[in-house]
């Protein structure tokens, strides 16, 4: 499983219709800075540090094995070093100066 | 699953049979130079910022468990930050000056 | 799916027996310097573009649910700007310089 | 099978219910920065140097088809040439110098 | 299915049961740095050039559906311009000086 931060909800009206209403948060794995899409089963808020798995594993994590997730939220971490991917992020300020 | 823009649509005359006449896309990731290609089951057009699933979850999204698709578009976003990509872009440009 | 150019046959002799005859073909990723081997079902020729595609789909592109095909060429694309990954590799050249 | 080497337990109080209690690890590949979470079924601690299986394999290597895992540890490396990844951290050391 | 050199054997004896005995073998991408881990039901030496595949078609190619193997040799390459590897070795080196 990845670590991700979550960054907030995910507006798509038009979806397959397997899709169904599940809750899709937009999330950022740590240490990198492309963004990727999560259906959540958990309940997370904007800032939360989660962990989510891909592979066929994100359909059952959805709720069946029909479902159409590559990435799923599986828990949210009870305590994560914000300051690792802090630290990157302002390494990446730094080389813009 | 990944964030795309549509680029266009791809013209794959000689292909396998199971492939049928599904519409692909070509699809850029967000934030990535490398271009790719999905299945289109939502009716998108180019410039869409679109949602697309991979892993064993984008035969199902194309329609059937046999379906051999390995990206398929699940979704239309509303709304995309388009500036992020296009800052990377002009950074790519900055940089070959 | 991701693009691909074909580069040649590969061959290999001493091979588990799943795989059977079937043809693999040495492909380079559009913009990669990386190759890989995809399996043939469509019958291309050095040079063409094509589509692969990966996971458990490209088993079932490559004739059966038990084949153990991990890439897979699913179509030949009718026209590919081939300039993009000649300019790339221009560049490669020019940083060697 | 890719190498990692074990950094310690991950707590994540709200999870899904699939994932039961199986224990959570954070893990860093070698040769690369970024961490990720493995479930463990063998019985490691931290400074183990182990191999762990991804996609769909990751769920049987965790007891079930069914258990949500896209990331096992399988096995303990009995020996493993720590300096590998101990070089590569000092050259990143270097170049911030 | 990704081209591999063989670098020699791994030693891990505890192990999750479904592993069994098969033989694991270390093995370096072409043109990456890092290592991985496959199964070998072909019988490699160390320096072969191989191809390996991953995704649910590693397990039905070590054996059986139920193999817990991310990547497995599928057959060994009759001949590999192995130069192509050594070059890049020989570019690391150079930055190095």
């Amino acid at each position: 499983m990845k670590i991700f931060r979550v960054e907030g909800t995910l507006v798509a009206t038009g979806r397959i219709g397997n899709l169904q209403s599940h809750r899709l948060l937009v999330v950022q794995e740590t240490g990198s800075k492309g963004k990727q899409v999560a259906v959540d089963p958990v309940g997370c808020k904007p800032g939360d540090w989660v962990i989510a798995c891909g592979s066929s594993a994100a359909r059952d994590a959805a709720g069946s094995k029909e479902y159409p997730s590559d990435l799923t939220i599986v828990g949210i971490i009870d305590y994560w070093e914000e300051e690792l991917a802090g630290d990157r992020r302002s390494e990446d300020g730094a080389a813009q100066r």
